[in-house]
């Protein structure tokens, strides 16, 4: 269904009326707490938005006059619903922020353009009043990468794009098609599916992210492998700056210089504004098969998903959970059930089949034209195979299939009661993802301990690979830990610092597809070097020169 | 064999001794006085070295010194013979002015550093001293990329990276390797072959071209369906600038920013100094196939390459040749022979398979392992089938294969004999190629007659599609004339103007694998844009404040 600010949450993840995946198991929260080596989970709830006092808003008359003169009263809205629901992102920092009622950064109107061209006049308009711009649409950032901080300028506003939100073309010959790139996920792929095509993008945020936003954080779908991440296929578009609308044309490929669409995938509204793109797109696929593995050990599972890409085997997807993170979710689903006769079939199997106590679980997705699905099916799992990886059905992948974007939803209850979750990623290349994984996890450890509100506290650190490449992968972290109710700001600092200093001392990315915003950016230099930050600075200098864009967060 | 420039010709292609492929084919020389519509063609040969007069070096003294002093005597060139062959290029319109002894634009040294550090000295020494650099390496550039012009400044150097020639690892785990930057194509593949890998970027001039020159030029080898294009097999690198060396981490993905290697991959020497590149290899195909196929037209070849790319089938290569290339060469090679009872099989077999009188011919190459290639293989000839295509079997292929690299070959022979021959390529979206090909013909074709020396002459135009991606494809042009001999600088200029003008106003690329250099630096603003132009000006600000590198190509 369409997404109408309305019926989501401010201060939390997705619908207001999702379900509560934790609701009434209270065995679960005795089996957390002893997971965390707490004795009870108290009571921590979010404040009421009726309670949170608004700072007033900052734009001067003049400026708003100008501002509603421009673009009509109608796209400007001041209401404290909207100021709130644009003051920050959905990371496990913004939710500490709005939960508490930190609305410092709220901006102060939000407005809604309805073109290119009418975004650009909105940037020069807020260089003429020096106002900050954050470009906003799903506002899903976990990075950062919206928060409404007017930075050194006086008053703030969010650009929501969200109105400029249609499907403009299909090419069917070329495979492309162009939209505004403030349309939804959900949105985008039922227009592209009316006309037997998608594009195959799916975060777990699909759900309440946008076009322009993938592109803009240079995120990745958990089918990456088969349709690409946004760099992939992002072809072409419009970008609004206050010089005027940036055209870049949407070609196969080119050596008429540096490819400038690589200076707008990764912009996170920095450099200007995707006012529109061009992409992509796929048939629909025929054939989809999704299937679930075990592994006796991590190393085993990523040697075949490594295989499997660089014997260059179509795959959609392939996501290896490490054995913390299976047994995690397994029994976390378990907890509260009596023992069944199929818990003692299933250790009877593992040890059977050689796998141990604690297995890793891979999901495979298969996805295209029956031949390549065949194909894929059998090539993979030959690798599968050599590498002690031993099937365990469709049940399984299918059950992860249908959740896979309902995940954020465990977050909120969990901050309701004391658990502070958090995640974060990486990547790099194969040869050092053993050594990545055990640094970051190390480090994240060790923190939780170190910042955890009582002796003996702990956290559960499990990791995942779900992106994977030629020549490396992605390692994806997501960890609970006790909240330190009274200094959980900086409970999270600690633990985020430990391990992005972890991130760099191991050699991996500082983000695989979550983006920089104003989380990273202080292991952004590590990453780029000092020459690569004066371009990004000077890129920044040319597309914005007054420096009203989202200021802060990529470049600040 | 290793290239030793000695062995190689200053104004022409390749080895001094290679076989001049119309050595001895009088008939030959009639056919194409005919199919150029002249009497005939007259002996225009090229200027010896000896003969032509080079400006003494405008080196100071003070300058020299100091080059000396901080890269030893013995990386610093002055002979003719090393400052004629660092003059130009390989383009057509370099060997008109290479040949007639035009060496204005010869560098007054040549510079050979042997690191990334001593190459940032020499740029912080032409600062200083105010001196243009051209990095130089292969100098097979056919776009005017290496003119060794100093542009406003009083004295230029070429730098030649083929001393910074080692492979210095490989990460067999990740199926990368890092090398200097400065290492041939042949030199590069045998080092890989060694340890059972290979790159496979293959371009024409793979044997006298360099790593470094294939990603400064966003090249593309011939097996680029396979292999991918420059800039997704360069994963990270070293690029020396007067501001110290940028290090450009080789990570599979991030999501950190923009990808800062979209600006070294098309750089053209203008930005800073490629000395070291780290590039994804794969494992040395246990399988290669390479088939012709005849197509009734070039539409239905079209389809065929399109359907097969879009449904993904892992081809290395595929190459499709319009009615008139096909024709050419088939015709060409078989000039004064006479004719055999296997013509007349070929006319009632192409009559028989309805393939009419001009097909068209493919070439596909499938290459990895055995699997891969069976799948590719069966996938790939039932769409043929369904185009229509005809199979006539691995001879040909084959043929084309051991020839691939020979082409250039024919070109210095055509001139010694007043016939101008040159290519331009460019790339759009599969709806568009038809009138791309279309508008860019009839514009080269027009500007051939309009620019002839005699009335009634004309050219030989031909197309063929090398490169194929999704959303559309590479066309390579072919075209000889009759050189104006009084006039041919400027009869190739109303030719390259008329082919560029088609290309921009039917929306293609102004390059698709050549690049930018001098040649087509007047059309680059037409794709980029205003404001796309700035950028590229930004970035070259701040790596090159002074301005000295490679002036007048990319960014004048």
């Amino acid at each position: 269904m369409p997404v109408d600010r309305k019926d989501t949450r401010w201060n939390g993840w997705g619908w207001t009326k999702a379900h509560n995946p934790v609701e009434g198991r209270e065995a679960a929260w005795a089996w957390i707490a002893n997971a965390l080596g707490v004795a009870e989970l108290p009571l921590t709830p979010a404040m009421k938005l009726e309670d949170v006092k608004l700072r007033p808003s900052r734009l001067s008359t003049p400026a708003r006059e100008a501002l509603v003169a421009g673009v009509g009263g109608d796209a400007v809205l001041e209401s404290a619903f909207e100021r709130a629901a644009h003051a920050r992102g959905k990371s496990y920092h913004d939710l500490l922020h709005l939960r508490a009622g930190k609305l410092d950064d709220a901006p102060d109107a939000v407005v809604y353009p309805s073109s290119a061209d009418e975004t650009v006049r909105i940037l020069q308009w807020a260089e003429e009043f020096k106002i900050a711009v954050i470009p906003f649409a799903g506002g899903s950032s976990v990075v950062g990468g919206v928060t409404g901080s007017a930075g050194a300028f006086g008053a703030s506003i969010a650009l929501d794009l969200t109105e400029m939100n249609k499907l403009i073309s299909v090419d069917a010959e070329s495979m492309t098609a162009t939209a505004e790139a403030g349309i939804y996920g959900v949105d985008l792929e039922a227009a592209l599916g009316a006309q037997g095509f998608k594009l195959g993008h799916h975060p777990q945020s699909f759900e309440f992210s946008t076009l322009g936003g993938w592109i803009a954080a240079r995120g990745a779908g958990q089918q990456s492998n088969g349709y690409g991440r946004a760099e992939k296929w992002f072809a072409g578009g419009e970008v609004a700056t206050s010089k005027g609308v940036w055209r870049l044309p949407a070609l196969p490929a080119s050596a008429a210089g540096p490819d400038l669409r690589a200076l707008v995938a990764g912009s996170e509204g920095a450099f200007g504004v995707i006012t529109q793109a061009t992409f992509r797109i796929h048939a629909l696929p025929a054939a989809q098969d999704y299937a679930a593995f075990l592994f006796p050990d991590f190393a085993s599972g990523a040697n075949a998903i490594r295989q499997v890409v660089q014997a260059e085997i179509p795959i959609a997807s392939m996501r290896l959970s490490d054995a913390d993170e299976t047994y995690f979710f397994q029994a976390f689903g378990k907890v509260g059930q009596e023992p069944t006769w199929k818990d003692g079939l299933q250790a009877r199997f593992l040890s059977l089949m050689g796998l141990g106590e604690k297995p890793c679980a891979l999901i495979m997705g298969l996805e295209g034209n029956t031949a390549k699905v065949a194909f894929a099916r059998k090539a993979a799992r030959s690798i599968i195979r050599v590498n002690r990886g031993v099937s365990v059905g469709r049940g399984p992948a299918q059950r992860w299939y249908q959740g896979r974007f309902h995940g954020p939803y465990l977050r909120d209850p969990l901050m309701d009661r004391g658990v502070g979750i958090d995640t974060l990623e990486t990547a790099t290349t194969w040869s050092n993802v053993e050594n990545l994984r055990d640094t970051v996890r190390t480090a994240i450890d060790k923190a939780i301990r170190a910042s955890a509100p009582t002796n003996g506290a702990q956290g559960v650190v499990m990791a995942h690979i779900s992106h994977s490449y030629p020549d490396g992968a992605s390692l994806y972290f997501t960890f609970l830990f006790p909240r330190d109710v009274a200094n959980d700001i900086a409970q999270w600092r600690t633990i985020k610092t430990a391990a992005s200093e972890a991130i760099v001392r191991a050699g991996g990315t500082i983000s695989h597809h979550h983006g920089v915003g104003e989380d990273h950016v202080g292991w952004l230099e590590a990453e780029k070097g000092a020459i690569g930050m004066g371009l990004l600075r000077a890129v920044k200098r040319e597309l914005d020169p007054a420096g009203v864009l989202n200021p802060g967060k990529l470049v600040p």
